[in-house]
């Protein structure tokens, strides 16, 4: 087993946390995104979607899409459970993992990829009223998950899931915009401490 | 049980196919999207992210997200799998199923929701260029999926699941948009006649 991975990007970060979280080590291969390495021909081979991570496989079963490779880790190695402990928790850990990617994850990374320099080359053709449209989109959704972590410790509930990982990413990716979580979200900072406060966060 | 849903939309209609290929029925109330009625306080009580569909069980618990949704009623009902039928192969469907939601139905929803005058009040505000852009993304799609079906039936493999559920629903969508899987993609034609002609996609 392989796992091809950039340090530091996003979606890569994800997966590095979830195997943190369960104590699991992988054989990495960093591809090299600023040099475009994920777009070379052996990298496409691998994933025609261009983008990482990618679990490879000893039969050679590539798996792409971070989520999809924590869902194989999360049958391979059950405890700790981290997307869900039954039929319901597990639809709602899904529900929760969805809203932090597709409604905070999602709006930082247009932010990120249609207004930053650095993605002037790799983000063709960045429109930049796009990336401005979705900044104060991730504040309306940080204010709104202020409330909901009122009266519980993790996003989805009593248990730390993968949906806590893709908003503590999400929430870090921030930071290359020169965005924060406004003060005023003490519920959200409570939780980002907290969260940001277990080893896996370093991974 | 009840499924607070909007007949044609698409993603309601992800789950109405989900459930017509389990044989599974649920009761139904109808949300008028045009009349904004997902924006109405009862409904966003039932889910804050303002979309359908949501399912309310009988505990007042909501599940919001088609997919969260369809991964419930899978547990509840296992046959036929719609989500894989081991480890391996849920991994691979997952991957399928999210390239066929970020790389071919979001840009077609991108593509309709920045470009098409019906929108002009649900979507605030549009940015036509963002939607001009997402267009040529969903041929380029279309072209290496048409690769990908020469060698097999189905999205994700040998069995029909829910990755050819979100293509299917994908592709009617570019109808709004006036756009059309092109001729040459041969492979694409042959599996959307084949997806289509299920009872399940009349759901």
């Amino acid at each position: 087993m392989k796992l091809y991975t950039s340090t530091r990007a996003p979606n890569p970060r994800r997966v590095d946390i979830f195997l943190a979280e369960k104590g699991i080590e992988v054989p990495r291969v960093e591809i090299d995104i600023m040099k475009q390495e994920h777009k070379a021909p052996d990298f496409i081979a691998r994933n025609p979607m261009m983008r990482v991570p990618v679990l490879e496989l000893d039969d050679g079963t590539h798996i792409a899409e971070s989520i999809a490779i924590c869902r194989y880790f999360e049958e391979l190695q059950p405890a700790p459970p981290l997307f869900g402990v039954d039929m319901l928790d597990r639809a709602l850990v899904e529900m929760w993992q969805r809203r932090m990617e597709l409604d905070l994850m999602v709006p930082v990374a247009m932010a990120f990829r249609h207004t930053h320099p650095a993605m002037a080359e790799l983000e063709t053709p960045q429109v930049a009223e796009w990336g401005e449209v979705n900044k104060p989109r991730i504040f309306t959704m940080l204010d709104w998950l202020d409330g909901e972590l009122a009266d519980r410790p993790f996003i989805a509930g009593q248990r730390y899931t993968v949906a806590d990982i893709t908003a503590l990413v999400a929430i870090d990716f921030m930071r290359p915009v020169r965005l924060g979580v406004p003060e005023s979200c003490t519920n959200v900072l409570r939780w980002y401490a907290d969260v940001s406060g277990r080893p896996s966060a370093g991974a």
